[in-house]
């Protein structure tokens, strides 16, 4: 997080932002019961009250603690049960059982929020002029907006494992529009570049410094890969030839009998479903395909005779304006094969927000762009999420590359 | 159970009895949040919202479906989600992820519950004379009152793995009383005894037939172990010492790193508490010791010079009017040295209710008596209750027994 | 172990019968190559290497230490690598690494062997009159007895995972005879009887003491289920029917994906072929089953409408002279449904002896009768053999019984 | 591997040196039992038996099998126990199970080794002409010297595991020197570089392409990090404060326990040793520190206020000769920060040694120079060694790097 770059913001706008950040997590929740707000589905997901509650304890805990006039915690507990892995703040509750924190109640972790929001006014119009505290609250409204893609992702994986197949929305806003045009390779000659963020405006401190980096010839695709083109691979055997994949994701397929993508069913008849956000639907083929885990999405690739990119071919590429790149952002994470790692002149922030990114930086890859659980106005173009090799609940696609020359 | 054995009732008491035991499981869940009812802390509990659902699936599955004119399936899901383990029904959601099953939400259950209640109040008044279809439904009245104890036990120990240990109730109506007199050895001679149930009246299949077994001179202690002398067990290294312990027993014990019961807790300035249904309180000598495992009632019976009773003996002595034995009901489940296994003469009942019992006698010991949790009237003489040799988190506790001669 | 029990003894003869059990343990590692010896093919099993060790560990530990003038261990370490389970005794090296001990080698293990023997050949002539040494020094070699089994099964099970189907012996002494009757149901009358150890003549601490038990009627098998009775369960279906196992042995049947018992293999041809001590071979229709689980027992028992005999009803009918029961000795252990537990009055002998038996009383099942791997002249009326409802390694069988009456 | 690249070379060089590689594994051998020869003490490691065998399966199956006229398998099941990870050849036996491969004995896998070496004596002379297929050989012997070093790591491990401590060899050609200047740091300027293996002589496929990289300004150790150091960091808390380690990192230790450097043990008089193959020795504090993690070797740069470097850093540094660089080869493995991943324009061999790199480039981290157990003549400037980040039984160590400017 680059917290010395914001520029000065009439304080009414920040507020006004803040309110927009933090309300939207609280409609997020709105079409969920109690229950479902309570549970967790596996250790990687988290219940959404602990997400409303997180994202809240973040605020209190960094920014109130530090800058209130006569700061008293909301409940001291609350301190240890929220934290999520800040080791510099002292104790945490256990990641795998936050689902059996039935107390506090949904409304109580509600009233929380409150609480914290009306101190935040108040505090908010005294920080016109201490850039290094509005870098820290914009951090914080950068973190909830990951918890908001977070709730979205880890409701889905709960809700999938109950037989019922219940749906979370009606009719969803967050389907991706069918690609519309053929694949096409967009090439990429050699030579330096310069890629990470720089100048004003937010960004976490993993996107930085910007840097050169030198790239071989390669090509891009124009558009994601759709559902018909990775049922293609399913239904040729890809899940089921070792040389396609890593030796270590054939293994972790084999020790799982993955036959296919998370969330995806061959009903009885033998027609493929998948259950989304909205329920049970029947595959459509045009759209991208999603929730695969690094492995499936290298095995894919090779299947085709292309590769995964790497995060400074695909940021070189969205970069350009010469190339009508379709389903950059808004659509799926896209998985690159590079390992999450620092950039170079990379250097961890004191304090506790240190810990934010830096520790992540062994065996997770990077993915780019954004997906259609990113909140709108979060995507950048030096964005890196990163994700172990294994994990699949995310909204993660492909974007193919290959060498060139 | 023996089903023929039923008397004939008048309409209005069968269904009045109905009544009270089915509003007395809602009534349990009064206290509890939806969130409190839908968690499941480890695969051995169940949700509470389960166990609501689950005992009135017991009246559709195995009374209604048979004798209702016109059975239609409140939800036909629910067959397969709150079956538990009867393989004769079909299909089961798996029981550690009973927790997962944020849908249907509590209020949806309570009117499952509403719904099979007045189907039920419309067929009891027609059921005087089919003695069968009556056992049945006691059956169905007895299990219920079963999950009723486990919702207690089941509840504690979710609220123990709260870092806020919220009670479950502000006064508890469950708390034991101390134990008013020095421990007695009451002794019994050698000789032909009877043990089981035989004659009218309801008991389960497990607890016939009334048989004869040859008993050796033993000696059974009046009362139970009290915390207090469990306490000097636990500082005197009772848990530090293999040769107290069954060897499986130590290697449980290692492996957890466990040093003192279940919900045992030594306060930072040194005092020793425990969990209760009623909040973290400091123990009380004389109150009897509580959720032992096995393992730890047999260590704990070494070191003293004793042993546990089998269940014959403990039948046989509570049996006899001649010696006032105390804490017999309504305080703990007392660990027996039987192994949980067919009487001489046993019959698997035919349908799906013969798996209510006997395929679960292996590997598992046999506790008489009845706890503080038990409901009033639910305790019987020849009740078999039985846990596998790990269990801690029912009302489990010690009375000791002795060779004589 | 009655150590009182032992009549006084021809110096000589203790000699001679020391020296026959002990290098009968030699000969049987004889097919072997050093590897063989030293490998171990799961935590259960030892290597052949280690039991060697361990049968002279006991001599070393519980013999010469407290009876030779002037002695010093052969080597201090081996007081740790081969201490089996005695706590008492000091540290033990962990059980599912004792196939890591390259170290001693095979030769250093006979050395140690060689020497123990010699010493305990100066020891054994002055040990007459002392019978409680010489009951510890009978101990040491039906101990060893035992051993010589485990060696034999764990070696089976050993060569049974590699591929190449090695054989330990060319052609079998311990291939059992063809039954040679039909199944015949022997009836025992209901009534007092006794079982269990008593007067001159060696047995283990847990056959006693002899004691009163009634009996109830029941019918039991002349002779022990075949292997063609057998493989009718399995091709009825046997292995895919809940309604037939105990819930738990379901599981771990399930859990495991178990459709036969161990070492059967069906040929790509169809055949049943079974991995012995002499290789894999065709099954023999008359020959009796081995290698079943007590689930699996159990399971087949119930198929047949017959159950396991209780080890009271195996007792009192083998010591009946009236009918001629067939395979009680020498072919197979025979699973009984009674829970390994002290007989009335049973007391655990002082010091780290008394470890042996009392503390695996616990979640394992008895087995009676004996195998064709015992070694001759080990077997005994009323000895006791436990094993865990899982065990499927030892040469382990069924005969059935029925309620009468 | 670049096969074409391989310039003609006379027939008996090519045999001398194939005489050499292959009979200095059995040397290695020889100071160790058929016991310690087949002992697999971790899924990680594999038997000596095991490498001596598998790499004689590799000259059979990938040589003599497509080249050798009348082709006949010394035993046709090799093929399968003796496979690692080809699955172009067909089915393997389960890595964790080599230890429980008793058979073939050692004596046998000699046998095979004879065998094949006097095929491939008679082979070589004619292949003079074919330098794919003398690529392929050189591959097999790079492939054997990789396998010699595996030998010696996987010995140690399981040595280690014996309490006695035994040691592989009396006096040891493998102590490194101690270094004999203290650190300094060389310093390179920000440009393009070019790394990757290029031109004549052999490398493995995982080299190339040379290609070109950016380089930042960076420092470089001119020496490795010695025990010494690496224990103040242990002493100053290291092992204790998640603040220096990557949170993964800091899991696995927690889980494990870890306090040390593997193979490091504190004795009773506080002294602190490492286990050798030459047993346990007194550390010294100017040798390097060694057998770390991927996260130790992280956290302790952290700790120093340094980090790991590149791999390309690594190798642009260590291939300029102005900088007096110690110990890069023959010492330690050094850790980078790169992931094991592709170099641009890497395409995967056809066939199945096309499996012998590639499918690895996931979730390991390349590790630079050789070791002390590397055979001389097997290092090179361009190799790149790959472990995962858990990985301590290699001989791994520190070489840290810093930014510049």
């Amino acid at each position: 997080m680059t917290m010395t770059s914001l520029a000065p913001q009439a304080p009414h706008a920040l507020l006004s932002r803040y309110n927009a950040v933090r309300s939207r997590s609280v409609a997020l929740a709105a079409p969920l019961s109690p229950e479902d707000c309570a549970a967790q589905s596996m250790p990687d997901a988290s219940p959404t009250k602990w997400h409303l509650a997180h994202t809240t304890w973040f605020f209190e805990t960094f920014v109130l603690e530090a800058h209130e006039a006569g700061f008293t915690p909301f409940a001291p507990a609350f301190r240890v049960l929220f934290n999520s892995y800040y080791n510099g703040v002292g104790a945490k509750h256990p990641r795998p059982q936050r689902g059996l924190l039935t107390r506090p109640a949904l409304n109580e972790v509600l009233a929380y929020r409150a609480n914290v929001d009306a101190r935040m006014a108040r505090l908010l119009p005294t920080v016109a002029h201490d850039a290094a505290l509005r870098g820290l609250i914009e951090l914080g409204l950068q973190h909830e907006q990951q918890h908001q893609e977070l709730m979205l992702t880890d409701i889905q994986h709960l809700l999938s494992c109950n037989p019922l197949f219940p749906a979370y929305a009606e009719v969803s806003d967050t389907v991706a529009p069918e690609a519309t045009e053929a694949l096409v390779w967009h090439t990429f000659g050699e030579g330096l570049a310069q890629i990470g963020h720089a100048g004003s405006g937010f960004a976490f401190d993993n996107e930085g410094p910007r840097h050169r980096v030198y790239l071989h010839p390669y090509a891009l695709a124009s558009r994601l890969v759709t559902q018909a083109e990775y049922l293609a691979f399913v239904e040729d055997g890809g899940y089921r030839n070792p040389l396609l994949w890593l030796a270590e994701g054939w293994d972790w397929r084999a020790a799982q009998g993955l036959e296919q993508p998370l969330y995806w069913h061959r009903m009885e008849e033998g027609a493929w479903h998948h259950f989304t956000l909205t329920g049970l639907q029947p595959l459509q083929g045009g759209q991208p395909v999603l929730h695969l885990s690094y492995y499936e999405a290298d095995a894919y690739a090779r299947w085709v005779g292309a590769r995964l990119p790497t995060e400074a071919e695909w940021e070189h590429a969205a970069a350009q304006e010469v190339h009508p790149m379709e389903q950059l952002f808004g659509v799926a994470w896209q998985w690159t094969q590079s390992s999450y790692a620092p950039y170079p002149g990379f250097q961890v922030a004191a304090g506790a927000v240190g810990e934010y990114n830096g520790k992540f930086m062994v065996n997770q890859y990077v993915l780019r762009g954004s997906s259609c659980a990113t909140p709108p106005g979060h995507e950048r173009l030096t964005y890196r999420n990163f994700f172990p090799a294994t994990a699949r609940w995310q909204f993660t696609g492909i974007r193919l590359a290959r060498d060139l020359g």
